[in-house]
């Protein structure tokens, strides 16, 4: 006679979470940052000031131990660095776990070759190096900002690469923020993998495509076949889920803390049920979403009792943008861009709901 | 009787070629990349100087066609970007054919949070943003080399994300190229993907991972499967082989030019073997070998005729880098940088080689 056992769903995450975090490898940098992170929040906390953990670009999936190919989900990190300019302008203080270069607050106004900085510099008659006139006024107005994050404190930047240094680091940071209680927030923004490949089914070295190094690296200790290797010609990967760490997050690391994950889709059809699906499944407050292709224009607002509400901003004036080495392109109605950027209207947005979610207590 | 039918390695290489272009598609920007580049290598034939094609960064394979996930080969785009100042400054013009974020000659001196600019600015006492006195020298030396390849127009910028992007833009600019003759040179640093999905296996949406929108999604045309699909919870992805572009590089696109490629390891031990091999196969000059740990230090010169060199940089003096925001890493033996950039090195070496391959005439 079979037995059935029901497992509660605490429990449950309890394994998984306990499985995940005992055969997949902790961070060379954890120690590092928890530090660095825990003297952080205690200031802040002494200050009763608002922590925002924002989560911002993609995560990697390496297919090797030493890593030459990997997966990758897109994402440059606009969203999250842009959203924590408006929490500091707002007096939050932010935790910015990124991707290693991708954007970071203040700097991305100057990051990318359409706007490389040096396109904004030019020599005086003494032959010093200075910012060009017509420039002077917008630097003037970013360094200022960059500079009073710095003076205050209230900017600290944690980096991961891979999907596992982002699930250890969000375990630690979330236990560490647990002290503040309601007044911390969650910002998920970057965009992180749903598949992986555990530790013990990656292989140590870079893949050989060439027949003549056509090896199956084993990797010894299980004797489960790589995720990743050659069937002929062709390359298979085959990869497993990533344990579904938001529900974790809510349940167990942060359970007092306002939440707000994102869903990025490209197929409008299926946003909105996407979003209410993710709120059923994880019991946090807000869904943002948001379509690949309009991201910078509207994003939608999902929240715990069905309600959509859309944010949409409207288009700005062609601009002429600075280009020094590459070619201008041309400027069509998509190129155009936004009036406001649209972090400016959203983050406003989730103050007021932080401000509910920190009045009412933990009801959830 | 089964007649067996020998095709020559010409004829085989072109079926691949017409296939490979006429079943995957043309780049949006080539036709625009491709006025561009007349007018700059017709400009400079004129002027009787060399031309140097660098290839940087490495290139992305979409599951998805409308991409949120990928996969990509490591490289920021260091070897590249280096090499192509040191290129500029041995009298070459260069086509800067380039991942798009990744690392550019000049501004790559600036564009790591690590060496975030913003660290360099300061507020005179007239309120104007300027150069700390401390950082003149180093940026007005950047800036001037910046300033003398926009004025003599040597640089050119072009910007490639997927693997068939770059397929295109290579073969583009190798015909480009063809008048210039043996004066040309290919320096082939970008990290190229041996994998890639066919357009005609390549799925419209986002793949879903939960199960209430599993749906495979057939792309009509052939009815081939996707080359990403769920099967159960795992994601399986199937990859087809790159054709072997440097074939059809080194016999049809470009066959009176010099021709270098790199080559990427992590095992020492099958390094100059798997270069070897590489020459053997595609006939061209030289392949430089380098290992993801050591890239910086040293490289391996492996040429025709079998003959390897090493070269190999000292240690700097420890510097301690300009941080702002992010927190400053511990000074380890393997954190010190090389003494002198290896790339400055291997460009001159390319530059004799280069004068000798223009000596001689076409006589591959």
């Amino acid at each position: 006679m079979v037995k059935e056992v029901h497992i509660p769903d605490g429990v449950q995450a309890n394994r998984i979470d306990m499985e995940y975090f005992e055969s997949n490898p902790k961070p060379a940098n954890l120690d590092a940052h928890s530090t660095l992170a825990r003297t952080f929040i205690e200031h802040h906390a002494e200050q009763n000031r608002r922590v925002a953990l924002v989560t911002s670009g993609g995560t990697t999936v390496p297919l090797e131990n030493q890593t030459v190919r990997f997966i990758d989900n897109f994402s440059a990190g606009t969203r999250g660095a842009t959203s924590a300019e408006y929490f500091l302008e707002s007096g939050y203080a932010v935790i910015f776990l990124h991707r290693q270069y991708s954007l970071l607050p203040y700097s991305r106004h100057y990051s990318h070759s359409t706007n490389c900085f040096l396109d904004y510099m030019t020599f005086n008659d003494a032959g010093m190096v200075v910012v060009n006139t017509e420039y002077q006024h917008q630097m003037a107005d970013v360094l200022a900002k960059y500079n009073k994050a710095r003076k205050e404190n209230t900017l600290l930047l944690l980096s991961f690469t891979t999907v596992n240094e982002y699930l250890w680091y969000l375990r630690e940071l979330a236990m560490l923020m647990q002290p503040l209680g309601a007044k911390s927030l969650f910002y998920l923004a970057a965009a992180v993998s749903d598949f992986f490949v555990p530790a013990e089914r990656m292989v140590e070295h870079k893949i050989q495509s060439s027949e003549e190094f056509h090896i199956r690296q084993p990797n010894g200790a299980t004797g489960q076949p790589p995720a990743a290797h050659m069937e002929g010609k062709q390359l298979l990967i085959d990869l497993d889920p990533v344990p579904k760490f938001l529900k974790m997050l809510v349940d167990r690391w942060a359970p007092q803390s306002m939440i707000i994950s994102f869903k990025l889709e490209t197929d409008p059809s299926i946003l909105a049920e996407k979003a209410r699906s993710a709120l059923k499944k994880y019991s946090h407050h807000l869904v943002i979403g948001n379509l690949l292709n309009t991201r910078k224009w509207e994003v939608v607002f999902v929240s715990a009792d069905g309600g959509e509400k859309w944010l949409r901003v409207p288009a700005g004036r062609r601009t002429k943008s600075v280009t020094g080495l590459l070619p201008d392109t041309p400027s069509t109605e998509e190129s155009r861009e936004p009036a406001v950027e649209i972090e400016s209207w959203i983050v406003p947005e989730i103050e007021t709901l932080h401000t509910e979610w920190i009045g009412h207590g933990d009801q959830r």
